[in-house]
């Protein structure tokens, strides 16, 4: 941490601010500038949230220079990791794709889902349980029963199960069910939530928050690693920006951050990120090239009778298109030595 | 709910959503255009939810005219409510505060705080029992330890209690000891906690979410009142934007928003809101004069020993002038007729 | 600037980043960490823009400390500054009022808008000659006829005139007849007008960019006063946000910021900043709470019939209402020693 | 255009409505909801700009349908353009480069800068003469100087030049040296500007603004063509959110959106997009998947060196490599049938 001295401050101000840091065991290094003075701070900066510097006297703003997060960062963890979800392995070079209904309808619909994610060649089927919606009037899911409509699902085709769970109460069951548990977005800082599916043995799969900072994000996997589960994938499915053409910005950088920042896999949601089906394949297929390690997909059996999101779902032939297109491209960067991997 | 076909729609795509339309009970008016096609959908548009209208072949968009909140609106209820905080009127041109610290510290700090808070004429003490931290690693506040000082507190100075609940296991506990509970920013969304405290005998402070739109906001509200709990105050707290001098960007006009849209009080966190102390006062003074029903402040006894948002919080001093002006303000508003009322 | 080193920067790393520094005649300083280096440049950092410091090997990222402007900081120049517009004067305690119609549409609308605004009691007259407008197709204003509308309108009532300049090429006309040149939002990096405006003899109304941070915005303002004009008062309007209900969001704690980091004056807008003319006497209100300098208002004799921003407009009636109300709290804020000034 | 009354709108609102719509030679059709009524209009809504709809008494709001420009999109002209630039053809699924330095600083850094682009294979040039920098004290560009380096280097390689305009003046200038004019992101709504470029015969690269809807952006280049100039290139180079890791977020999902509403060519710039060097290959190996008709990259021979922008540029290898990538993956995506045309 730097403290930036008010052009102002006294010595008295830089003698207090000095004092406060040795006062919780830590170094302070004064370097004097023609206008400001500046504090440095050396060892162990966790140990600075017991004194709120920047409400000194004389201090302008202070910058935090090392992260607050450390099991989730490459440089705690240099080797990616491969997270292991009933065998299937994202991470490591494979394209995992998670594909089906955003809300689990019906056993029916379920079902018919499942038959076309499993041909077009996706590895998990998803399908919301427990739906978060804006509306307290809108459809909230099927909870327990979609649940195990999603375990016959799996029976019959053996692609994994991946479902939100949205309260903490509602870990347990989801755990029961599912190969993989799904944070959303809304809740990437229910805390409380994210320590409760860090007690899972399930791995995570981690939506970024629609305001979500990439510092916030990686902070709230975390919160996951720190109670025991580092089985943690991030999903970018879109941030909110002023732009209403598309649903939400679908932010591809954030895949290529995420390699540098951590060891961690990320996958990408094009479906939530632009809300439109027709820019699915375009952003699936740059989503593969920008080096995620997976896709998640919304494909219905009818996309105009879904009772949520509709029109960003993929009807079963262009589902197909899509998956046939981030097949081949997966396996041609690989040949060319095009794959993105550590930047 | 308006639907907006493409240019290039068919006789037969229309044909085909006015069907829809029709297959849910609701009446469907067509509206030739020149370029375009129109179609009008009459009656309940909640039945709607079940169609996906936008997914529908032909359809350029929809857009929604009818609001997806009832309770919370001031169609549905035309007068200004009046939220009653154990014998504390929000509402009805009152001017409420609710200070203290971001957190409870200790017994020590949280009486002092409470002494200062109540010498200043505010009617609630603020103070945070379970923090929601975006780092695992700080300090994540002292849980019902908490709660029990803030309770002996107002045993000692009359003040009402104000507390976020962050949990939905958390709630019981925060009722017993609080007059008010309050849903934080990051738990905006988080559903089931709105359930929760939309079953408590207490009334609500519901904080806006970091990037939450007014209607959003006034669906979280909804989801609370849907559950029987009509004593929902909304407090303004800052909406993240791209502006970073600030620690959030306060918005200000959000008062006047939800006073036209809604029947329920709004009050300002000016402390959250701009994350500076200097900021505070103009800020607070902004918010009345613009008709907030109440303020939210941080003070501390010490700002720069807070375990918490420092930089945000008031000296005692700077406290007392603020108040001063505040409540000048409040009444020379009222003695003129420009308070804002309804607009 | 403090240049933040990676982990695993080298020696030599470290070495070619002060060697770099030394070259353009700056002082290094090398302050160790646990984890990082960090590498302090003491010395007029303006010399560091002619190394690409962040692109050097080793470097994490490097942190600008000083500012980037000089003349319309308050370090520079403590003491507020007071624009004088024609003999009336901006800042220093006074509240100015700026209304009008969005565009001149005609002589009859200009001259019954000026004798609305003389009777409310504003200073200056706004009304747009040139209209920067989104689409080639709306209304682009009367130009040069607009502006000798203008100069009537003065002539008839003795309020000055403020006018939007949107080209290089209009600077000397709008010269010759306005007695202030606003540079509009979508302007406000125009550097070449900046600069022209930097040359006139005419003080400059300099709104913020929709999406312009404070640190941009008050280095618009160094290009007008590197030129020479020193006069120069800022204006919000509002900056873009996710929120749609608002046409902007107004940024009312641009106010306290501009004053605590520039001697020059600022006023707000209410009209752009929301957009809607039932929202402009609370946050008028605000403002003038907050400390703004003055107000921009849009005022017309019949709304419904205006070229531009109708809704946002204030009827004649409405108008009245909202003068009463400002100059009735100045007044009052004064007397009590409660209005705001620098901070 | 759909204009939505309020719930208490009276009939005698309703008949001022209508007969406003009527007053400007549109038709009006009233379609009356259960809880409110909606009045439709039928015909060219550019007449609607006379009245300021919003404004009339009973009025809640009114919705845009048809689109504010024409000359632009791709109803308008169905199939996709072709922009010729001296015989480099952009659209129609070549892929075009336009690399080097973000500013010309000398003409050694200049001719060597053009080697090493046309080493890669790129097609253009593109080098800053004039820069519009935040800070007047920063540096500003050689201007005509490095125009004439421009042309020499074409001279020598054979390269196309693309070289950003920033003011009228210098508009005959800079055509009289470049291929190809670009219009940066401050000055995208600079109106006059985009008049004078569309007078020009040269085609123009219209990058996006930091803060643009694609709206704005379509309405930019349709202030181009209505003067005549139809060889308009987008260039998405990031847009303004609240993350700041990132100097911008790059929109890939932009590029399909303008591929659906306009007919014109669209390329991306990874540099500014993501302001990190690191990122440029996975970004740009992202936008030739989702279907760019080209990329516009920063390379500069010693980017620790560089006058401006030196983070964010490629080294000559890294170019050289990401060269080799884009080229191959374009080539694979046509052959397999996977490059994405229209949407």
């Amino acid at each position: 941490m730097v403290i930036i001295m008010n052009t102002d401050a006294t010595t008295q101000n830089i003698h207090d601010v000095v004092e406060a840091i040795e006062s919780v065991g830590l170094e302070a290094k004064i370097m004097e500038g023609i206008q400001q003075k500046i504090v440095g701070v050396i060892g162990d900066k966790t140990r600075m949230a017991s004194i709120a510097i920047d409400a000194m006297e004389g201090v302008e703003k202070s910058v935090e220079i090392s992260k607050s997060y450390k099991l989730a960062s490459r440089e705690f963890h240099p080797q990616s990791s491969i997270i292991n979800v009933a065998g299937v392995k994202i991470g490591g070079g494979n394209l995992v794709v998670m594909a089906g209904p955003c809300a689990v309808e019906s056993r029916e619909q379920l079902l018919a889902s499942a038959k076309i994610v499993k041909a077009g060649g996706a590895q998990l089927l998803r399908g919301g349980a427990y739906k978060p919606r804006t509306s307290p009037y809108s459809f909230q899911g099927l909870e327990e029963e979609g649940l195990k409509y999603l375990a016959e699902a799996r029976e019959l085709t053996g692609l994994r199960i991946v479902t939100e769970v949205t309260e903490v109460e509602a870990v347990e069951s989801v755990c029961k069910y599912a190969d993989m548990l799904q944070v959303g977005a809304r809740n990437m800082q229910n805390f409380r939530l994210l320590k409760e599916v860090g007690r899972c043995n399930k791995p995570v799969l981690l939506k970024r928050g629609l305001a979500a900072t990439l510092n916030e994000w990686l902070n709230a996997a975390e919160y996951i690693m720190n109670e025991g589960n580092q089985n943690v994938v991030f999903c970018e499915r879109g941030i909110r920006t002023y732009e209403t053409y598309t649903r939400n910005t679908l932010d591809l950088s954030a895949v290529a951050a995420i390699k540098h920042l951590s060891h961690l896999p990320v996958i990408v949601d094009p479906s939530h990120g632009t809300g439109k089906w027709r820019m699915v394949k375009p952003m699936a297929f740059a989503a593969v090239a920008a080096g995620a390690d997976g896709l998640m997909l919304e494909v219905h059996p009818n996309p105009s009778k879904a009772l949520s999101d509709g029109p960003q779902s993929l009807t079963p032939d262009n589902y197909m298109e899509v998956m046939r297109g981030v097949k081949e491209i997966t396996m041609f960067l690989h040949k060319q030595g095009l794959a993105i991997d550590t930047l």
